[in-house]
């Protein structure tokens, strides 16, 4: 006492930590953050393993709200769970911040920790670290699964259905209002930002997936360029009939209008939908399990042999040309 | 054939992924990167995860090697495993890059992979992602330790022993030396900017620490603070005693000569060395096993009950005031 000690030093990283994280980490594995590691308990599952970044002016843009930052990259990696088959474990998270900003940390911590909650996915640790540069949040998610049922890209056979979950194209068109290339309504405008901002990853779906899928992804990039992974992962072609595509009534309605193209739909990325494949004989249990998830499901085309990437067919039949597949960083 | 979906569409990120990383991704758990997710394969141990970025210009230089800047994203998460009393069990990596540089990407995932060889800690999966910002590695490594065993930074009792591996201070040095603030003779140059620019973590004592030590942590922020850090989780203080803060030989010099203080070496941070306690009982068998693994351990002080921060003796006893403790990035 009365000695240059006597408080204890906190550096800004830890009271930053303390402050903001801390009350949101209450999983006994989180150890109140205050180790240098956190655990996973054995469960005698399998541990799926996921990673996924999200830059400022990349996949976020700065003036978004600092909760929607938080939710969208959480989210976008429990999507990956929940394609996978697997049930929530836990995340990590780098911040790489310019400042501690109060007002944005306390509302991105709100989200991050709503979100948590939410689909059970506790907040186990993390990283903060002060960067010149754009926001960076990058996540580590984990999830369970029995022994070697992880739903891989890799099952899908020929015969098999092509089913995918939501809507797609949304959230590229949320982007787009963003960026000031696409006008609409307001109410539209609405929904179609929030698609962007807030994606609705499909974990209620993971059991239904891991019992029915022979292959499953989440569509990120764009549902065109994916479903070309899937068919490469799997050695496998497919058919996909366009119309059956499902669109939200603004996407439809713009499509109608001519004001976008499919294109702009299947190659625009940030959907977080499933892009799954079912047999034949299970599609119909694997619909009614859906039904009972809540969790809408649309079936748009079938597996065929072949290597060669999947067609899109218009309604008469013919086949779509899309010059651009989906999106990339490089 | 013949049509335009000849060519299978690749993005440039999943081409990146293919030529540089695949070939090192060559663990079961990986699937070769062609999937959304990796596997950990269930031991009935719990998985200690540590997640750590660094950022050019904040952990590393501009013009480090890059086959250094990849060596330590993964070696200071190493040294977290290590500090736990776990052994590796693989990685996963964000990488935010401005472009996609061949040379520089080809060095960087050589260092990378052999590095992973060395630790026995396979890539696992990652997400490369473009930023206009500096690069930025995060990495969240995994680690194994029977149910319960972690070791944490709240266990130091008061009589147990302070221990510290290797050498303090060398880093920061090599830090001062690359940032143009300190001279050196060209060997001590070449041993200290080494020491800053590649760690070398102590997974070699991880089996070790785990039998033996009451608390354990790596020094990354400064052995000053970090020591304070763990005094505050076990509820503990500690004397240390300054002269026996293990040097290397560059650093005794410049200390000896007064060019740096003291203040330099023990709260300038990169050490990632292993700081633990150990009980008086067991410091004997910790002292011999470490000999048998390899790596050098020093005794610098005693565990005391207190709340105050740790006090540093000089050679007559008396206290050294230290004005800063660690590193903080806020």
């Amino acid at each position: 006492m009365g000695s240059e000690r006597q408080t204890r030093s906190t550096s800004g990283e830890d009271s930053l930590i303390a402050r903001y994280f801390k009350p949101i980490a209450t999983d006994p594995g989180a150890f109140g953050l205050d180790d240098d590691a956190a655990i996973l308990a054995p469960s005698g599952d399998d541990i799926v393993v996921t990673t996924d970044a999200v830059v400022e002016g990349v996949h976020f843009l700065s003036d978004d709200p600092p909760d929607t930052i938080a939710r969208k990259a959480l989210r976008v990696n429990l999507s990956d769970i929940a394609a996978k088959g697997a049930t929530c474990a836990g995340f990590v998270l780098t911040l790489a911040l310019r400042s501690a900003d109060d007002a944005w940390l306390t509302a991105f911590t709100r989200g991050l920790g709503e979100d948590a909650k939410l689909y059970g996915c506790p907040l186990l640790g993390g990283d903060t670290v002060s960067t010149p540069g754009p926001l960076t949040v990058s996540i580590t998610a984990f999830g369970r699964v029995p022994v070697g049922k992880m739903v891989h890209r890799s099952g899908a056979r020929p015969g098999d259905r092509v089913m995918v979950t939501g809507t797609i194209g949304d959230a590229a068109l949320g982007l787009a209002i963003l960026k000031g290339t696409l006008v609409t309504d307001e109410a539209a405008r609405r929904m179609l930002v929030e698609r962007y901002r807030v994606p609705q990853p499909r974990n209620a779906l993971a059991s239904t997936v891991r019992d029915h899928a022979s292959s499953s992804m989440d569509v990120s990039d764009g549902l065109a360029g994916d479903l070309a992974k899937l068919c490469a992962a799997s050695g496998i072609s497919a058919v996909i009939d366009a119309p059956s595509i499902p669109k939200s009534g603004a996407a439809a309605e713009l499509l109608a209008r001519g004001t976008v193209g499919l294109e702009a739909l299947v190659s625009g990325g940030d959907d977080y939908e499933i892009l799954c494949t079912v047999a034949e004989a299970k599609a119909e249990t694997f619909a009614s399990a859906a039904r009972g998830a809540g969790v809408p499901v649309s079936a748009i085309g079938t597996v065929i042999a072949g290597h060669e990437p999947p067609a899109f067919m218009d309604g008469q039949g013919r086949e779509i040309r899309l010059s651009r597949l989906s999106y990339s960083h490089f």
